[in-house]
């Protein structure tokens, strides 16, 4: 049985282009004890993930050249040699950027069977999944808000995002968002329900953006969730209040090269404030009570997210590179069935 | 009566200088009742005093334009209108850059009674005071080093950081420091008991001290307690284990003029790091813990500091403008009677 999927062909230099990336097809292997064959239906793009095509120190080893890409699926089993699953399961694991993937399901949080007949597969990956215990865990975890603060989020309209600052309004926080382009402001506070979002596009400047930030938020900021750092932190930083914390959850802006200083370091110290780097995957303790919480809201059409969705494992390698440049609208997903 | 005072004349552009200070004699209000005068035996001078002479926003409202200089005092009552306080007591408080001070003695922390049977009244201001405390409360409460870790302190022969070195030692931690000056490093590594010392004048450049750091501080670095930032930080950063911490306590590199950036921010994101600036004066809960360890410490010799002493109230600047250029060698203090 062939298999087909993207490996990466080589490192970026710089922005990361299609010939990083080769569509190849492969032989499955034959399924060993204690393995799960799964079709995976659905593929997670991540801006982690470009990251991970660095080489350099991280907090995971870089991307092999030569294999497929790494990143979350959700799928079905279509074979099972492990007594825990069997065809016709919803599962979601990190079967990669390939038609099918076979996993060693034996350590638990490998292979995770889900129900899809409340929650939509795809949400597995987006709200309810990765993501979403993403913005869980920075916001309770790290911003630990209280009623009455200010919570800003960068990227405000992607998978981790619109989860924070909904999150956030449910614990009486006034959310402003930071997002690329006025359709993308618009849904984050008419739909998603945030208080506030800033158009970053039309704010380019650091003064513009300061001064859209001062209007967005009067009583200065809180928590700062943080996807992008560069500027938009720069920005941020300034407009922080006295003992604010700072959820440092990614940096795209410096994915692409050369590292990017933080401008104003001392108001770390003049500001008090405490900023706190993490990876939800290195706390799966917290996994099942932000999924509870993250399941339910879904479930009951109060955390609402949005889509993108490209079609077929071919067109992985673009929509990534899209999501990297921000053309995504929500979650990047690829349908594969 | 009459008191001798240094009062901020000006303020400074860019490096302080002699001509930022003015000193002044001038009549001494009458006791009010619940008010207490304290004669200063020492002044502290303190790296902190230097960003309170700057206009703009930080933890404290900026050192006013003709007022005394602020900073903590250690002296003798000689006259007091209030019932816990009479003549021949030693205390401790912020009595400024006088000779004399008249103390709202009411509320508690602002004046504290001491006994200098056993423990010198100066290290009050030192490694039994502030700087002790600071010292303290970094690293038990921010970096919460285990034992086998490895803590690097900037500023390491000073107030704070030779106190963090030896703390972090007793908690059985590989303690790593960087001063500037080989005696300096000498004192550290033989009198203070760290395992390593680096000369920051001896590695001027990024990639000299990143070595140094490498050969001090072979397991990497877990917990760094930062007294300098800009380029020492930077390197630092760099050599930080996953999880590691940063106790920010000051940037004496960074408060004479434009601020310096931190080069590689996203260090704090791929190796997951907490980073936390922290005003000791602002968990005054701690001190009474931090201080019982700190006294019995010192009483019993275990705990060894040294102290530059300028003589008399018109030393202050000079010594103070010394102290920002590194020239003190341990607590800098001004001896008044």
């Amino acid at each position: 049985m062939m298999n087909r999927r993207v490996v990466l062909a080589s490192r970026p230099a710089g922005e990361a282009v299609l010939d990083n990336f080769r569509l190849e097809t492969v032989e499955l292997p034959a399924l060993q004890d204690g393995q799960v064959l799964v079709r995976n239906h659905w593929l997670s793009l991540d801006p982690y993930m470009r990251m991970r095509m660095n080489e350099g120190k991280s907090y995971a080893a870089p991307q092999a050249l030569g294999a497929p890409m790494v990143g979350g699926t959700a799928g079905e089993v279509v074979a099972s040699r492990h007594e825990r699953f069997k065809p016709g399961d919803k599962v979601v694991g990190g079967g990669g950027w390939q038609e099918y993937a076979v996993f060693d399901a034996g350590p638990p949080g490998v292979l995770r069977k889900v129900d899809d007949a409340v929650i939509p597969l795809s949400a597995y990956l987006g709200a309810v999944g990765m993501p979403g215990v993403t913005a869980w865990m920075g916001l309770t975890q790290i911003i630990q808000p209280k009623a009455g603060e200010t919570v800003v989020v960068s990227a405000a309209s992607g998978a981790v995002g619109s989860a924070v600052g909904q999150l956030a309004k449910a614990r009486g926080c006034r959310a402003v968002g930071i997002a690329g382009g006025g359709d993308k402001c618009a849904y984050v506070m008419e739909t998603l329900g945030f208080d506030a979002c800033i158009d970053h596009k039309a704010h380019r400047e650091f003064d513009a953006l300061a001064a859209a930030l001062d209007e967005a938020a009067p009583q200065g900021v809180d928590g700062n969730f943080e996807n992008v750092g560069g500027m938009i932190l720069d920005v941020v930083m300034t407009r922080m209040n006295a003992f604010g914390r700072i959820a440092l959850c990614g940096m795209i802006s410096g994915y692409d090269g050369a590292p990017i200083p933080m401008a104003r370091p001392a108001l770390l110290l003049t500001q008090r404030l405490k900023l706190q780097g993490f990876i939800v995957s290195e706390h799966m303790a917290l996994w099942p009570e932000a999924l509870k919480e993250l399941g339910g809201l879904v479930a009951g059409g109060k955390l609402k997210y949005r889509e993108s969705i490209a079609s077929g494992l071919d067109a992985a390698p673009e929509a990534f590179l899209g999501l990297l440049r921000g053309r995504n609208f929500g979650k990047q997903l690829v349908k594969l069935v």
